[in-house]
């Protein structure tokens, strides 16, 4: 299987409590495709500008990630500077410059239009639309958004919904989008867009993050949840929804080829999102992601089975 | 084993999205003593005043919950108003009257001094602290409190905290509680504080109730969470925390006698909880939990189970 993301490529300013970073390799394809290469072949489509240094390129290749759809374009890369409150749950936008990102369309390679699974990291509802067109043989689509495209471009981001097999998205983005005030509630509302009845069609899958609490998943049959890794230190919280989602869909992309998309595959893949997430954080930027290794995943996955596991009544 | 619980028994006024209460049976120790009596027998100790109804002593008697240290005194009962907001994760304040509470003064009858476990609901921590001194031979204590008595009685909460074995506080007030950013380096700080070498003592074992999110469970050893039971309708959350805290103790209660207080049977102490919370909000104040049934408990932590397994890697 091969996994195509579409998404920001960008240069982070980032202050929290525990330190700053002026300038660090950042943005949604960036964090999605880094902790999907531990799983399968990563293919980025997105822009950069001038400015953009070819050692952050390297870090995308030295983990095997192809980035031959990644555009320089004549302009600034996307750039976000950002501030953390004190128990970082807090965060504020200080500044975000589109740069090149304002005049991207993206262009595929065949190899990316090839791909088996394809992520719509969080970026214009319109653009996800015109690459999930491109890559209509994929197998498994995922997507991400934010309340700025739920609030601004509504209509886009529900077309581009009905052409997918997964939403994952914040519990708070769920109940902006449907009006729900319970995340169940939120999450059956979405599911019932993909019944036969609905014009529209949508997802067959739900996934909530719920940054440090955790995430659920939520299915027509069922639901599953799982607590965040129990973390004494958390650095940097940026980018660990996207790394969430690359852990996510990356083993899902590397299971697909031997198993269906069971229940039992999607908690799995729950668990190696939350362990990619927990790594992510535990420093600035990429900085953990891009020195770790799949023994380290798969013992953190193990450890997230013995923190939630409880036994029946004596 | 028998439960002893000092806090407070109130009527509740309530305006949730879903619906309003004028004057609903609440308070701490009410919320706590229905949870706990489906595990065993219950002694609570707390004022009412002219005002409360021989009916709502009945609702407590009919769960063989002992009423006999359920003081009368000249003036109202305890009185709180409240409104939740939309997603029901945000509520207001808008009313609290002491009555009775203002006065009130602990006084334990021999067989509520004489508990093998008691817990300590969030009132004023000299109160605590006096109920404490008077259950000598309790085996299990545990307490709950909130930012109020943090600002605004530290030292007197920090004198009873090293009196328990288990604290019980939402995340926040852990988090206030020590200046520690993260939950698990704020649980560590306080269970610091039970080690031989601090004066003041701590105790063994802290519980951190997340809301809708669920709770985690913070020994020296080891670390479990359990997300909320998925609902798709939540009505109304008032006493979610206290019931969640009867379950919690009322289970360990139970088992005391038969095993050690080991990893594993708190754990299952919390899917009692978390189920027992679960159903507390399903209606207003204690309308769902006087009509549960342990049967109906026992299906809901199978299904927590269910909804927290994931298998290992294939």
């Amino acid at each position: 299987m091969s996994i195509t993301v579409v998404g920001s490529i960008a240069y982070d300013a980032v202050t929290t409590p525990f330190g700053k970073r002026e300038r660090m390799l950042g943005g949604a394809a960036v964090h999605f495709a880094l902790a999907a290469s531990f799983y399968d072949r990563v293919h980025v489509v997105g822009p950069i500008g001038d400015d953009f240094g070819e050692t952050d390129l390297d870090t995308m290749r030295s983990r095997d990630i192809d980035t031959a759809d990644v555009e320089r374009l004549a302009g600034d890369t996307f750039f976000w500077r950002g501030e953390y409150g004190w128990d970082l749950n807090s965060r504020e936008t200080l500044d975000t410059r589109l740069g090149v990102f304002a005049e991207f369309e993206p262009k595929l390679s065949e190899t990316s239009r090839a791909c088996d699974v394809l992520f719509l990291a969080n970026i214009q509802p319109e653009l996800q639309l015109r690459v999930r067109e491109q890559c209509d043989r994929a197998r498994f689509v995922a997507l991400d958004s934010m309340n700025f495209w739920i609030e601004g471009a509504r209509e886009e981001l529900l077309r581009v919904i009905g052409t997918v097999d997964c939403l994952v998205l914040n519990d708070a983005e769920l109940r902006q989008l449907t009006a729900k005030p319970s995340l169940v509630s939120a999450a059956r509302e979405i599911l019932s867009w993909g019944s036969p009845d609905h014009p529209r069609g949508g997802p067959r899958m739900i996934v909530a993050k719920q940054g440090e609490y955790g995430a659920a998943l939520i299915t027509p049959e069922g639901f599953f949840a799982l607590p965040g890794y129990p973390l004494e230190t958390v650095i940097d919280p940026t980018g660990a929804g996207d790394t969430f989602a690359g852990g996510f869909v990356g083993y899902i992309a590397a299971r697909l080829h031997e198993e269906d998309l069971s229940d039992e595959l999607l908690r799995r893949a729950m668990a190696h999102a939350t362990a990619l997430a927990s790594f992510n954080v535990e420093e600035f930027g990429t900085e953990r992601v891009t020195r770790l290794t799949a023994e380290e995943i798969a013992a953190r996955v193990r450890e997230l089975r013995e923190i939630t596991h409880f036994s029946g009544d004596a």
